[in-house]
């Protein structure tokens, strides 16, 4: 917390009383964010950014201040951003403090999550959110930091937890695969496969990143997409074929997954990394996979986490007793600075990180 | 039934007595078969199937001999046999008269159907088989024939009534896309999509078939895939988008049709025709799906009809007052002579018949 904030929250505290001192200190709060300036084409450049300063209005009554202490930087902004004019706030969450406060749901002090974006100073009114998940007040995380509110005790973890169990549906003893194994969801997925006596084979870009996932995280086979014969190596690792598929990546390495899928398959379509920064016009090209799904009687489905946003806090409490157990273990790649965030999200999409990428706001 | 048959009908109903004559009697029986002689390779040819003639043992207690009426011609044929060596008998249901029996569960003179393959004359013994819809006594079809059994009364309405139903789960008011609409289970999963209050879009082959689905069926609209440009056609019909989707066809229409499908959408992949004949490495190659799968959330779920085994009268039972209440219409494209086989089969592959597809006996 920084001289200002501390200031602040004394100020809180006092209450009404002082309400006016506090009123005008307020005017004085700025927050810097990023504009999404140029519209995505290809790979995000760093100028397709543009970093403003804001000054924030005075709080109305029900409304609430946070600074940010946390970024997300994730795959799923790339893709998104094609709905947005160009002009808007830089999407993403955050974890906060909030340093001001005219509601009581939030006191000053709390840690929160914010669907808020890439900007250091929010000011909102919570009962204004339609989305139930637009803020919340974390949860003690007890010894693991706040950070953990982006990945394995967010939206990266609530994706593993309820995309992976809940289509999937994987069953001691089946042959899980899980591409962009090395990534924030997919250290995640491999683990909770483990934990319920599955065999799991996971994809990543990197030796190294394999052989952390296999020495770090208990995976049983891991295979480099970049450097081996895919479909062979699969066939090796897993000669009586995959149960269930988790795919983060989608693309050319997914059909050749899905080839080796057993009867009655299940496939869980996170995400399409591989292809986010690809025009329409050139998605890769595969063979149809009709005659797989018929045959051997595949079920695929495509989900975004935020159907399960009336469940939320139920993904969150799991994984931390896994956490706390040490039965799950979590990563983060991360980087200082918020004049950084375009830069992290660049490298993200590019495989720069092993588990969660975030950006440290240094104010 | 021929006289032969009719001798043997008289001799079993003597019962016991009549052992040694009906015996005597019995090795005289020959059924006719089709030999699958040559591996398919790309479109099947009269050349692969091989007629030949045989001579039947008599019956040993338990068996039953039947006489073919219809034979079905199905598109799943040409995949399966690349599981079968040179050699066998060609596969495929098929409705027959019971003519002789040594098994109370199957009187002479009833109808069956039964798993029997392209040969005109069977001796099998109910209680061997393993599979519980090998052979089956046929319910009662009122005035309807016989053959209803190898079509809407059978494996195609089941595939139409539990596939359509149980994997699209279609809602009053959706939008239900089906190709292959003029084939034998398409008709059936568009009158069952209007029976349920949907809005249903046909694709077929021909301007004849699309005007008959339209005008006899009740399709609310159909597109021609030959002449139109389906992805054009399908934003005219449903500019709304697609909800459910049946996919009898598989290849590039596919594709099309996914890539306007609604939030939530429901693909059941039934069949895939259009590449049944090419080899695997002549598969049609699409853009890949997995974003769309993820950001509109679809499910698509391959399946065999097999599967509903268990569940088979409860199909047939509900088809059986459809139709008989005219709630659904039936069509056959038949061709005569057991001969014909293997042309009505080409035949249907190319899109020939307009629903089921069946071949009359004429012994």
């Amino acid at each position: 917390m920084n001289s200002l904030s501390a200031v602040r929250s004394v100020l809180n505290k006092l209450g009404a009383s002082s309400s006016k001192l506090s009123r005008q200190i307020s005017t004085m709060v700025k927050t810097k964010k990023f504009i999404y300036a140029k519209a995505f084409q290809g790979e995000p450049k760093e100028t397709d950014f543009e970093l403003i300063e804001e000054e924030l209005p005075d709080l109305k009554d029900g409304e609430v201040l946070s600074e940010a202490l946390y970024h997300s930087v994730d795959p799923y902004m790339r893709p998104y951003m094609a709905r947005y004019p160009v002009g808007v706030t830089m999407i993403g969450g955050q974890i906060a403090k909030v340093i001001e406060s005219k509601n009581v749901a939030y006191p000053v002090g709390s840690t929160i999550f914010g669907q808020f974006g890439w900007q250091t100073h929010t000011i909102f009114n919570p009962s204004e959110h339609t989305d139930p998940i637009q803020s919340y007040v974390l949860p003690s995380f007890g010894k693991h930091p706040s950070s953990l509110g982006l990945g394995v005790l967010g939206m990266p973890g609530n994706t593993a937890y309820f995309g992976f169990l809940g289509i999937c549906q994987p069953k001691a003893g089946e042959v899980v695969a899980v591409t962009g194994a090395a990534g924030a969801v997919g250290i995640l997925v491999g683990q909770i496969a483990k934990l319920k006596g599955c065999k799991v084979i996971g994809f990543a870009g990197s030796d190294e990143k394999c052989a952390w996932l296999k020495n770090e995280l208990g995976f049983d086979h891991v295979i480099n997409y970049k450097t081996e014969n895919v479909s062979k190596a699969l066939r090796t690792a897993a000669p009586e074929g995959v149960d269930c598929y988790f795919d983060n990546v989608g693309g050319q390495i997914s059909s050749q997954i899905i080839q080796q899928m057993k009867d009655y398959g299940r496939i869980a379509v996170c995400g399409s990394i591989s292809s986010y920064n690809l025009d329409v016009k050139d998605m890769p090209q595969v063979p149809i996979l009709q005659p797989i799904f018929v045959f051997k009687q595949l079920k695929m489905e495509g989900f975004l986490v935020w159907r399960y946003a009336d469940r939320w806090m139920e993904g969150i409490k799991q994984m931390s007793q896994w956490v706390d157990s040490g039965k799950i273990k979590y990563h983060e790649t991360t980087t200082d600075g918020f004049e950084n965030l375009p830069k992290a999200l660049i490298d993200m999409l590019r495989g720069g990180n092993t588990g969660k990428a975030i950006v440290r706001s240094s104010l």
